[in-house]
């Protein structure tokens, strides 16, 4: 397989867009993208695009054809991949698959989703669709209440407390505030989180991340390619991804997502590298709980421990392993199928070093960590900045 | 890139299976094509499967997991591809490049639909949404509609006649007889056709495919080990995907898919062949008129000459070039991202010779040409018999 380089970035805005529709979102991120690196879109070979429920949310499948048509890429192929919230890192490992086989060499990697203003009226029943029909949702489980049982579970086994899981959304917020594509800009106290209103306990609605519109793109090309489109190259250098069962029932245990931590290995792997070589992390924070599962499962401190290490400061931004710099879906806001591309554009634009105040110094070997629904499915991508 | 076999193939009958389930059915195809090619589930590295709206039709997002999940593949990726009706062509085509990056060796491509007994009752309505919302769907246009369109241009531009289009029904209803998974296993005859309910004019109910419950899974190992699990391998020479825009009146033609057009150049490319070097081949024949449109967009007549080509034989089971010999959508069913894949298992059941009463004989080259929407993604794949 060949090296492959992203070279291009580009997001729109995270939040309520209520005068943005999909196909928007998804151009507008794109161009950005394109212009990041002055490829032309003639030179783009096929693009893939993470989305979990367009059909749902809008009432619009096969939006590939929508895209490539709104994007002016028409005839180039154009893919849809889903995985619900891992929607948006399968697309990017599908695009590097794609670069890395020879078959392509310019391709777009993109995840949009259009969450408000929908015409079902049923956001939350949408995204209860991730999760198994027939075992869970029907009998009301929605995500907040998976991830509420983790969250028990997780209290119960390691003493993981409701303020170490609202410092986690603290510090996201902090962090969201110096990202000017976020959607929830202002800094929150624990206290904030703890008197936050009751979604499902432990879980109050601080604690969860929200419905966000946005599109996010990147853009590959052969590494031996990449200084043609940029000065600043970052190497893909590890992808993994992994399944699990789709029901909490019939899991080892709730208080890993083992499809997280194959995924890591195999990303890890790929790279030559372990956890103790990656500057900065952006990790799969839909509820603060998960960001503390996320930070165990990928091998920054021990089990048990991702409680205990966010309250001591270790993932802010001027910490030992900084997590989700870019405000993570808490702060900067989860629209869904475009998050897995949202968290590579932040980690390359760390890698680069332009960050702005948000800026970790140094930061040479950044990972992504993307989850679908309560867990059945994960991917873990590794960059590097480029010699 | 490494070359490509395919050495198990699987599927379910189709038809509207109402004790069977979602989970059930591509579980029931991925069985079958193991036990076909005497490949052990722990040798699998990954699967893809195309799905065209379990969302929309059984409120189930996030198959990719629930898949692994029961067919005991936890923790290999899964990945679900969408591409409206040609989500099982797509699916074919990533799990050919993933095995041809060298990422991966032994991939399943699967694709499956559960399209009767839905919980929205909503079944037209779901499959409209592989069209343009915005442009066509919310103005009425049902798939008939789009397709009617196009018939009607056809027979204005070249004369095509309503009795041509019936001929295509009663002969794919003739070899779906010949076919023990087949939905509609009986004979019709033109003024059968031709006297059926109008659904939109000129098309009348047995010019449309049904609605249809399937799956379908296909095993592919790198060609240098495909002796290990078949004695005869089929190579995939070529394969292209294309897209076009997804609303009608952004084309430049009406009676020419040309995404179908790009992608068979590409794959015609690839495998380094023409369309006379083709011995049969399964297309999308979702209306009898995008059979018509098909043959012309392949190469296999000139355009304008797909009717009359289908009237004097040349497509029948025993004529030039025999074109939907499994029965094709229309009379073997069409459960939507099963298609791609099922059109995929017969070409290889004929290239192997195992294809019984509607063996063609002497096959050794056959395509599969598969359409998203009303042509807004057209994937075609090449197929040879192994040396």
């Amino acid at each position: 397989m060949r090296e492959v380089a992203i070279v291009g970035v580009g997001l729109t805005k995270f939040g309520e867009l209520w005068e943005t529709s999909l196909r928007q979102l998804i151009v507008e991120a794109g161009l950005r993208a394109l212009e990041d690196c002055g490829v032309d879109g003639k030179e783009i070979d096929a693009m893939y695009v993470g989305n979990m429920s367009a059909g749902q949310f809008v009432r619009q499948e096969h939006i590939s054809s929508l895209i490539a048509d709104h994007a002016g890429l028409v005839p180039i192929p154009c893919t849809r991949v889903e995985a619900a919230c891992a929607s948006g890192g399968v697309a990017l490992r599908q695009a590097f698959i794609a670069v890395a086989s020879g078959i392509h060499d310019i391709v777009v990697a993109g995840g949009v989703e259009k969450m408000t203003d929908t015409l079902t009226g049923q956001t939350t029943g949408a995204l209860a669709t991730a999760a198994d029909q027939e075992w869970e949702a029907y009998i009301g489980s929605t995500f907040p209440a998976l991830y509420a049982l983790m969250a028990r579970r997780h209290m119960h086994e390691y003493g993981t407390t409701e303020e170490q899981m609202a410092e986690v959304a603290v510090k996201n917020h902090h962090n969201a505030c110096l990202n000017p594509y976020a959607q929830y800009r202002r800094e929150i106290t624990v206290e904030d989180v703890l008197n936050s209103p009751p979604v499902t306990l432990p879980l109050k609605l601080l604690d969860c991340s929200p419905i966000t519109d946005g599109g996010a793109c990147v853009i590959l090309a052969p590494a031996d390619r990449a200084r043609e489109f940029t000065d600043t190259p970052i190497i893909i250098k590890g992808t993994g991804q992994a399944s699990d069962a789709l029901s909490l029932h019939d899991r080892s245990t709730l208080t890993s997502l083992r499809a997280a931590v194959h995924a890591a290995d195999e990303a890890y792997k790929m790279a030559g590298i372990g956890p103790k070589d990656i500057d900065l992390a952006e990790v799969h924070d839909c509820f603060t709980i998960a960001e503390i599962m996320a930070i165990e499962d990928l091998g920054f401190c021990k089990k048990g421990e991702g409680g205990k290490i966010t309250e001591e400061g270790e993932t802010a931004l001027d910490g030992r392993i900084p997590i989700n710099t870019s405000g993570g879906l808490k702060g900067k806001g989860h629209p869904v199928g475009a998050t897995g591309i949202a968290q590579t554009v932040e980690i390359v634009t760390q890698l680069r070093g332009e960050a702005g105040k948000r800026q970790v110094s140094g930061a040479e070997i950044g990972l992504a960590h993307n989850i679908g629904g309560s867990g059945g499915t994960c991917v873990v991508h590794i960059f590097q900045r480029g010699d």
